[in-house]
């Protein structure tokens, strides 16, 4: 077998050896190993391995910032936990196993408890193993495991899947392409690859099986996962994949279709240091400024000037442009620690996330308004704000009447939940505009978790039934005469990026990188394609006849060897 | 204050004495309290209390089965935690605590582990502190924490929420009326209260705020909550409910309006256990059989000959009728012992549940599709078999198939989530008949899960979006001359029970206790009446508006008294 095929997340060409995360890579300690005798000794190197792991967890989180340092803090805890070092103490005393053992044993009675109750533990007990390893690693001289951040030339990073806390730290630099094999196309390597600008392939069978250091070529747009190709192999489709670069660059300008018709291409960020990439690759502004990484790593609420700077920084990039932010998406699986959750949640992505958080503590969202309003007052840019998770006219009403008494001029609603694309007249009623989340939206409608492999099928962008729920909430829009983008994983494909055209969108938002292809393909294209090739999609019953179907109609793909 | 307010989900009026469970009635012992010395006998104390409540949580779950005796028998496990023990020892032999304090304390590091490590396991938590509480209350010769499961008369369980544990053993003998400051129309509580025939109101501030023994005159159907009502109010009251179960009672025959448009009116039932009040109520047949009794709480799966017993059990007690069977709709929050899921799941609701869970395990399926065919063979009824958590034609096609080569005659999909109402059509092309599960359409619908008391107004079943994606649905169905029935807890409102039948439904299934009032509803009030209730509340904008504009017309609502 010298081909794998997974589901190409993150289009282009990576080459390089392979660097494959093992699943178990856990050193397990001999279960009649005894210390010599010095039980202080022996209780003191416990101590210190635990709190070196403690802290290098900590220091690897600073480093990472963000959503990831909340979880290697959370590791750190388990570490410094004091029951823990009750058991490790009284292994050591009364059992006279050496420290590794002791520790071990001592994780185990957690991770049995952890594993025992049953239902949602099983992803903290991998976080809990993690730390039991890295200790028993310090202990036995061994390396503490994860992905290497630095390399002398960048490799493939084959796993399993990959938690924020494996990919805190890596770059373009390091590493070449993602292979997994699990996840789908919205999973958190997924989304990852597409920021960083790197070939990615998950949900990608026997990936696991591929041996360490060995040359792998990786095509993000198909799929393919050569082992082991030839020379001549690589350096044609490095070739390849060159000469398409150099197409995509030669489309430059604002985004359009062939015959004129002006479709606003937009950059999705995470904060200003997205801003560069959005720039380099001719975004026309910010579709998606997302906030959460002002909130989520801290333990109070940042100061409204901090927030007015943050905001500015990206206004200031965009003179006369358009910038949207997204309120603060917090909630749930992102909790803030001065917010703290009203009740645990079973669901987090069906509970008091996003806009909700705020209906019975709207202080936080004043806040960030009036940090927004007076940012836009000092830029140029034209500043648009717009609230997460809103599932009906009455909640956009809310948001809506509250950036009105902030002083912002214009307020939107994502369209994230299916009855607010159901009810897509009611809410463009409320709302100034809509922007079309496709992640969620397609979590929602499927009832399928956008960060489960086993599931991918259903978070397909092509399946028919999103498509006739865009068409919805374009139509509802363009019915009160409001406009409507969708800044979800969907418009970075180029073939879909015209269908979404085609079914009534009006502008599309999304990671910098993907923003050449889709004004390439937009640019040779006619509306009436886009039109013919979105109601071919809709006509179809499954996401590949959709695809196919679109496809037929749009020949210009062809031309760019998408 | 006088009266509270809160949702009534299960009509009838309940009057007696507030049973009221504390939310914190944990005992906290001492943190100073030593024992007299002799650390062996002490111990031994300890591991007896620990003992002594594990054999309790497990007897009380063999009482109760189901998926309560999975949750009682995993708070067993805690309670026999051989690390727990160990933490025990080492407190009462070296710091020379009581065997209460010493559990206490124990208790409290896996407490904090669970606790910080944040998310979901506040749930476990909870689970953790009621074993604690247990065991200091043996220790201490105090009364077990839980809800007592007979009394002299009848009282009104007042509470935060209910679980199934707290839940298990109750009759209808012993709750006159629940009322819980939490829960939503689709929690536990009222699911248990409308099967038990009990009034319920949920989402009540306040309510804990009742005194204990205190006299609580409960109205299910308005959510008032009356605090020490007087005499003549109690006689009133209750006098005017029998009346009004005089006029339901009036009401016999098969499901028809009152221009003699018929529609078949269902029960749902959760095992054979319940065939007995669905007949008492007139059931036509049952509409939603739910099987998961049969598999979830056993160590390995049920033999095709106990699975053939059980459905002609039911099959029997309608002959010539309908009985429509859910196959099993296990995993994420409902696991099988002897299908472990295969990893863990942030959004249970979202997961590889139901259906999904046999695409790559059919046997279980196929074993189950095969007793239903031995069953519907030594019986007259009409057998009918559907899959939960259908999202796609190609689901429905693969389902309809399995039944197909099992030799099944029908084979239908259940509605629930919104991509399979959207697409109706496509799948009315594969699948024989529809019954549309409005509590998880709706939960999908407005992504808000179903058990957030929080979000109680997005699970309303008056939504206009869901109102229009039960319309999608029905007209889908309705498209290819497919019946298309209700199943959710929606079919039991007897206004929207009419709309219903305006939006299209053929058939509607319910808890047997709301079956006299349906079928009087729909015999005051012609089709044309519900079509254009159905018309009047798509119009709306929110469930308030929608709620009266169909009850404008449908007048024969008043005269009942609904």
């Amino acid at each position: 077998m010298n081909t794998l095929t997974g589901v190409g997340v993150s289009p282009g060409i990576g080459f390089g050896p392979a660097y494959v995360l093992a699943v178990h890579a856990d050193p397990v300690p001999a279960p009649g190993a005894r210390h010599g005798g010095d039980a202080g000794a022996e209780r003191d190197r416990a101590t210190r391995a635990l709190e070196q792991v403690a802290a290098d967890l900590e220091e690897r989180g600073i480093r990472a910032g963000g959503e990831a340092r909340e979880i290697l803090n959370a590791q750190a805890m388990m570490a410094r936990d004091p029951g823990l070092a009750v058991e490790v103490a009284v292994l050591i005393d009364d059992a006279g196993v050496t420290a590794a053992r002791a520790v071990y044993e001592a994780f185990g009675g957690y991770r049995e408890m952890l594993a025992g109750a049953g239902g949602y533990l099983g992803a903290r007990v991998a976080d809990l193993d993690d730390v039991r390893d890295r200790a028993v690693a310090v202990l036995e001289g061994l390396r503490m495991p994860g992905v290497p951040d630095h390399a002398e030339r960048p490799y493939v990073l084959v796993a399993r899947d990959l938690a924020p806390a494996d990919t805190a730290t890596l770059s373009a630099d390091v590493v070449a392409a993602f292979v997994t094999e699990q996840g789908g196309p919205t999973s958190h390597t997924a989304i990852l690859a597409r920021a960083m600008g790197v070939p990615a392939v998950v949900a990608c069978p026997g990936a696991l099986s591929i041996e360490q250091g060995a040359p792998v070529l990786v095509d993000g747009s198909s799929g393919l996962v050569r082992l082991a190709p030839s020379d001549d192999e690589v350096a044609e489709t490095t070739n390849a994949a060159a000469a398409r670069k150099a197409v995509l660059a030669a489309a430059t300008g604002p985004g359009t279709t062939s015959d004129g018709h002006a479709v606003p291409l937009l950059a999705n960020i995470g904060g200003p240091r997205d801003v560069a990439a959005a720039l380099e690759h001719g975004a026309e502004g910010i579709g998606l400024y997302r906030t959460e990484f002002l909130f989520l790593d801290r333990a109070t609420a940042p100061s409204g000037q901090e927030q007015e700077s943050a905001y500015l920084e990206v206004l200031n990039a965009f003179p006369g442009g358009r910038v949207v932010v997204r309120t603060l998406d917090a909630g749930a699986d992102k909790p803030l620690a001065f917010l703290p959750p009203r009740g645990e949640e079973a669901n987090p992505a069906l509970g008091e996330r996003g806009s909700r958080l705020f209906r019975t503590n709207p202080e936080i969202m004043n806040e960030q308004l009036g940090a927004l309003a007076r940012a836009a007052a000092r830029s140029s840019a034209k500043l648009q704000v717009m609230a997460p998770m809103v599932a009906t006219a009455e909640e956009a009403a809310w948001f809506v009447a509250a950036c009105g008494d902030a002083g912002l001029p214009s307020a939107g609603v994502m369209i994230e939940i299916p009855s607010a694309a159901l009810r897509a007249s009611d809410l463009a009623a409320e709302a100034d505009f809509f922007s079309i989340g496709t992640n969620d939206l397609a979590q929602y409608t499927f009832a399928a978790d956008r960060r489960l492999g086993a599931l991918t099928m259903l978070q397909d962008a092509w399946q028919p039934a999103l498509l006739d729920l865009i068409a919805l909430a374009a139509a509802g829009a363009a019915g009160r005469g409001k406009p409507c983008g969708v800044c979800g994983e969907a418009a970075g494909d180029p073939a879909l990026a015209c269908v979404l055209v085609g079914l009534g969108v009006t502008s599309l938002s999304m990671a910098a990188p993907a923003l050449p292809a889709v004004r390439a393909a937009l640019s040779r294209h006619a509306l009436d394609q886009c039109l013919l090739a979105a109601q071919a999609a809709r006509a179809a019953v499954s996401p590949q006849e959709a695809r196919a179907a679109a496809r037929s109609h749009l020949p210009g793909l062809a031309g760019l060897a998408l």
